[in-house]
């Protein structure tokens, strides 16, 4: 009997050279261009739906949970006090970052600016698990360039910022550059936190953007530092984020307490993200130490 | 003008279903087959030279350090006392874990068991910097069964076994059961530690065995933990590796600075372990924590 796997579509998103992770395409279910990107939806034999822009794998429906708890918990659970936070999400139009916020019950409002409405559009149809929450009376969606929105953001109107972008090349560029931090500096209060996706530290071709991305944040932010999560879909798999306060060392200004009892309401829902966790995505390999001078 | 790359052989482990990682293969350096296994070394465009054993990642010249340097240190930094150490590698016949092994100044013999010979010639020809330390004085090399080696080993005679096994189908399968693991236990000093490969705990394949391994050696030792590193090249990118000990807890009974002056001496050759990714490695994501129940 004939294997019918073998006539199967690939996908394969290169990593380094024509090294990367090939996937087992079931099903193309949308394939559209919008004014920025190619944004498709694949049905994959091992990870669920996959959603690519440019050809980029942004998520999976399995593994998704990783990179969405891991950019939203860390800051939100170092918040301290009880007052309703002002957050902002900058990119993220597929939902998970905003869905992972908007647990937090101290989290007041939320401003979502994607600049691409088609992402939105394809996560509400093909993953309703990861836009659950973009329907949240919290949450104000803006089809609207980020560095723009930020720039016209009030001084100290957010409590944080999180900067969910795709890769550091073309309209998603400004997303990593001073101009844009120092933005965010302005747009948030005092004790406020910023945390943008900062790619692979296991990538040579990204450790001069991780390099050069913590050294303008350490010129405008008392504290910054570089934290990991494992995103198996992700190129190298090892993923980094950068977190920047004012105020806030993201250890010794982490309160155990405080923060169970902030997840305490949504604690079966997570996946990755616990306290042990988020003191441990601080402890760097020595490679990635070796970037900067962070110790 | 044609792009030569276009033209390269592609060579892909599936991970789950036909889903997994694709390596441009630029040539092939040895293909034999020996009693137990295909053995075969390729050059990579990203990750340099690739050993292939019935066509498993077995280790790149890129990211080798992560996996060696996480099975071998975090027990070693852990054993107390100053006494000259006996340590036993089961498998590992690249000679990575013995490398690491061996540059602790404390361990004053290894036995090396590995059943195929034509591992360890493959690994002198083709990985000089992993089979480094092959012909070091402390050292002998056994080409044998692993489980016959240990089942005749005078009890209380190792330190530290280390289990560097391929996964456990075929002549590997003996190195994960309960009848091992109780003669390892035998062949331990009363302080002494076993650490064994344990797969991926983000492939739902291996939860099983993972759960069934950390249950044998509950009832055979004290301490039982999971701990976890990065291996970009192994199935999921995330693997695992379990410590047993009769006395050892593997963070309370873990000394930094007892640990940091056994480093010191080849501090500038590792590229990952350091004493804080010692703790952080034993912090699971919340899903590898309900794998069992350790908390």
């Amino acid at each position: 009997m004939a294997d019918e796997k073998q006539h199967q579509f690939r996908y394969t998103e290169y990593w380094q050279g024509r090294t990367g992770l090939t996937f087992a395409v079931e099903d193309i279910l949308f394939s559209e261009r919008s004014d920025y990107q190619q944004v498709q939806v694949l049905e994959t034999d091992a990870f669920g739906r996959l959603m690519l822009l440019d050809g980029l794998v942004m998520l999976t429906e399995h593994d998704e949970f990783v990179y969405h708890e891991m950019i939203a918990h860390p800051a939100l659970c170092l918040l301290d006090g009880d007052a309703p936070r002002r957050v902002l999400v900058v990119g993220g139009g597929d939902g998970g970052t905003v869905r992972e916020v908007l647990r937090h019950e101290h989290v007041g409002h939320v401003d979502l600016v994607e600049i691409d409405g088609l992402v939105l559009e394809a996560s509400r149809r093909f993953f309703p698990t990861v836009a659950s929450a973009l329907d949240d009376d919290r949450l104000t969606i803006h089809v609207a360039d980020g560095v723009a929105f930020v720039n016209n953001a009030e001084a100290g109107s957010y409590d944080l910022i999180l900067v969910d972008s795709t890769d550091p090349v073309g309209f998603a560029e400004g997303l990593f550059g001073e101009a844009f931090y120092r933005a965010c500096a302005r747009a948030l209060t005092a004790r406020g936190l910023l945390v943008t996706q900062a790619e692979s530290p296991f990538d040579p071709a990204f450790h001069g953007l991780i390099a050069e991305a913590h050294g303008v944040l350490d010129r405008l932010f008392a504290e910054v530092h570089l934290y990991l999560a494992y995103v198996p879909t992700y190129p190298m798999g090892l993923w980094s984020f950068l977190i920047a306060s004012k105020a806030l060392h993201p250890l010794s200004d982490f309160d155990t307490a405080h923060a169970a009892a902030q997840l305490a309401p949504f604690a079966e829902a997570l996946r990755y993200y616990n306290t042990d966790i988020h003191r441990a995505a601080f402890a760097l390999p020595t490679f990635a130490r070796r970037l900067f001078a962070q110790d």
